[in-house]
């Protein structure tokens, strides 16, 4: 029996198409009534996580939807997955809950056992661990990393802070805090808080009117597909991305201390790069002794066929910090040098220092990846599920452009003409019981839990070809 | 029977001491295991929180301590409580934590019901809330919210972008980027992000080595103790700090959109200002067209004897955003202006949008304080703890300097002669069984939780008498 049919037993075997419209009735009055104490307008349709079960998605009004977005791609089991049920009664969880430690001064006596069960899964290379909220915070958090160690390079890892230093950081002013900046990529998604934000630059309106810190953007290799018929194309594309980089550490106007890179640019369209790009950002950091930070918060934890996204590029030296979130539920980052643990104490710290309720849950998600396998297990559902999106494409060129991710699994997206187009997709999709979400302005993109199967993706394709075929 | 007593029949009668040193052997061999996962540099001891019980926190060394510092002032109704303990045992909690919505998209169909019940103790004035994850995450997002709204001032609530603006923000430049400042105080603490700690300043430990945006501070009330003595001098010192925060807002080099203040300095020394001081605040950023701020993330959830520390200053009109962590396990601002929602969706957004696992039991903690009243027991408390001190400080008057929090419950504070003198006093206190912690350099804080009695009181007191009486 499958993992999922041993998970959820009770699994709908098909989506249920309860009303015309989507949001329907019940929904609408669901959001307008939210919408009284809560911004809703972003809601797009009231969940009856109850009835949701496996990769279903149950709405208000008896839809029930086969769910290839699943929380912006952070449901790790599907919906009600029994082992987490059971986690989330036991009493290590009630505990964790009820009895939330601030976690760097007064960790309870199984906290060791928390992190280490996240550590299980860390990327090869990686032994520590820091945990954060979100995944802006863990990306902040990375960034505060980086900025100590660098700091750390220059002065001597255990020199004292100067006067001036401890002065001027009063006044927001330097050397006690100093120009320094984060580079990161055209087209990136990294949060939206500021710091995090001002690394972002995947669409305007994650951050119009908040101010930024003036660091640099490079930019991302924007590939030709299908890949394989355009290998000299995409090479001299990863060599003219690779030489932005390398000018911007010689030319921006303050110090670069870190390179912040997703595995697969995500929100920003599923953009893919080589191994050779990652690798000569891995270069290009160590000459000039800056970090490189992977953000894995939407690209880990299985999603990609492997533990983590960056491990298809077999990085040398690993990368210095991994940040996580979303399928994990629980966020932070892995590191492995022992100078990014801040040189005194108190540095990286603050009241909760991570929840270690979540924090409890992505070990349990861990643990039952490992023990299923399900990283190769999406490998193989991603495999069959592209070569079938393949045979779409050629019927419906126009609906399917630019098709990507092929051997990342089920982290699958393609484009379409335009924005209008693309979201009218996504919208008809509901009306075939398929829950979808869109990245980038033109595109879609796939990103269903750890135990979609076969048996999903012949519904969801099946559903994909009724929409398609009635343009 | 007093409510401790209800909701804890086993609480201990008094602490134990069991070992000479704190920590002890266990809690060493544990914070040393732990550092190789995790920084385990800040850690007191290893605590035992399956026998920690209402006001007493175990560690794994057989010692218990009457814990007046409550996980760094954020434990509301005592470890293990029963009515929390069944609320995280509840369904909705469970589904919570095993189903964590994307809330902006896909809410629950008990999201109104959970966000409701956190809105039922909103400070008066506020009705509607916005969640996050952290204080430090609250502040920030209550920071986007003020930016967003201040630009919308001057173009318009519903006008778009201009094109300008929609380019320039992609490469974190004005107008996209705008120069835009937060106004904080000199001691305050508002978190360890990078906007938050542009605005945070009790420490240079919190910041050193971080970029920060060159935010202005102005200068916190700095009173003379006891305060009936100090009247005029003290009301002379609201007038020098008011002047200061008005010539700011002439003569900073970019717009100030909003102020940021504490109604009690928490992790800067409990530094208290009057009412009369904050109405002046309320009065300068009406005048300016800035929104004041007001961070509860330590004085609020009944701590001062009110259910919101602002409540003590009756400000006409109320604060624009009040910002909460801590007690109330949750995280998120309170407003009440429409016009703070911002005027386009997903601008303010994130995947989680806060944790409803989190915000549930802010719930039911905000329902439990309210049935018994723990603020009136908190001030009742805190006044008979008070005048105790009183009688302590003129025996130890070297001992128990300027002690502050009068009328506001247990949220009481004083300063030692200087950080030696105030860090062996910390220590000294485990030695007779009490969890205690500092803010600023040289002073106590007592942070204990909202089910401390007058017995508890009674043993703090008799514990502080014994330290003192051996110096």
């Amino acid at each position: 029996m499958s993992i999922c049919s041993q998970y959820f037993p009770e699994e709908p075997k098909a989506p249920v198409v309860a009303t015309q419209e989507h949001p329907s009735v019940k929904s609408k009055v669901g959001i307008a009534s939210l919408g009284k104490v809560f911004d809703s307008r972003g809601v797009y349709f009231v969940a009856d996580y109850q009835k949701s079960n496996g990769n279903y998605i149950a709405d208000v009004d008896g839809n029930v939807y086969l769910d290839v977005y699943a929380q912006i791609a952070s449901i790790p089991l599907g919906y009600n997955n029994p082992v987490l049920h059971e986690v989330a009664q036991s009493d290590k969880m009630i505990r964790a809950i009820i009895d939330r430690p601030a976690l760097g001064n007064f960790p309870g006596k199984d906290a060791e056992e928390i992190i280490s069960e996240i550590l299980k899964v860390a990327p090869k290379g990686q032994d520590k661990v820091w945990s954060a909220l979100s995944g802006a915070d863990a990306n902040e958090l990375a960034f505060k990393a980086t900025f100590f160690w660098y700091q750390a390079q220059k002065r001597g890892y255990n020199t004292e802070f100067s006067s001036e230093e401890v002065s001027s950081v009063m006044h927001n002013q330097a050397p006690g805090s100093p120009e320094l900046a984060i580079l990161s990529f055209e087209r990136a998604f990294h949060g939206r808080l500021f710091a995090s934000g001002s690394t972002t630059c995947s669409k305007p309106i994650h951050k119009l009117d908040m101010p930024a810190f003036k660091w640099p953007k490079a930019q991302f290799p924007s590939y030709k597909y299908p890949l394989d018929a355009n290998v000299e194309a995409n090479k001299k594309e990863d060599a003219r991305c690779l030489a932005i980089v390398e000018e911007l550490f010689k030319t921006w106007s303050v110090p670069i201390a870190g390179v912040l890179v997703e595995p697969i640019q995500s929100e920003g369209g599923d953009n893919h790069a080589s191994a050779e790009f990652f690798q000569g950002l891995r270069d290009i950091t160590l000459k000039h002794g800056a970090l490189l930070i992977m953000d894995e918060v939407q690209t880990g934890v299985g999603a990609t066929g492997k533990m983590w996204g960056h491990e298809h590029f077999n990085l040398s030296p690993p990368p210095d910090l991994v940040t996580f979130s979303k399928k994990f539920q629980s966020a932070g980052y892995f590191f492995h040098d022992p100078e990014i643990v801040p040189n005194f104490a108190y540095r990286q710290f603050n009241t909760w220092c991570g929840d270690p309720a979540r924090m409890i849950l992505a070990g349990a998600i861990g643990q039952e990846i490992v023990k299923h396998d399900l990283s190769s297990q999406a490998a193989r559902v991603g495999a069959y599920l592209f070569k079938k999106l393949e045979a779409v494409q050629s019927k419906y060129p126009e609906y399917m452009r630019d098709l990507r991710g092929k051997d990342r699994a089920t982290f699958i997206a393609w484009s379409l003409k335009d924005a209008a187009a693309r979201n009218k997709f996504l919208v008809d999709m509901k009306s075939v019981g398929v829950n979808i979400g869109g990245c980038a302005d033109d595109s879609v993109r796939l990103r269903p839990t750890l135990v979609f199967e076969e048996k999903h993706a012949d519904i969801l394709v099946a559903a994909i070809e009724k929409v398609l075929s009635g343009y």
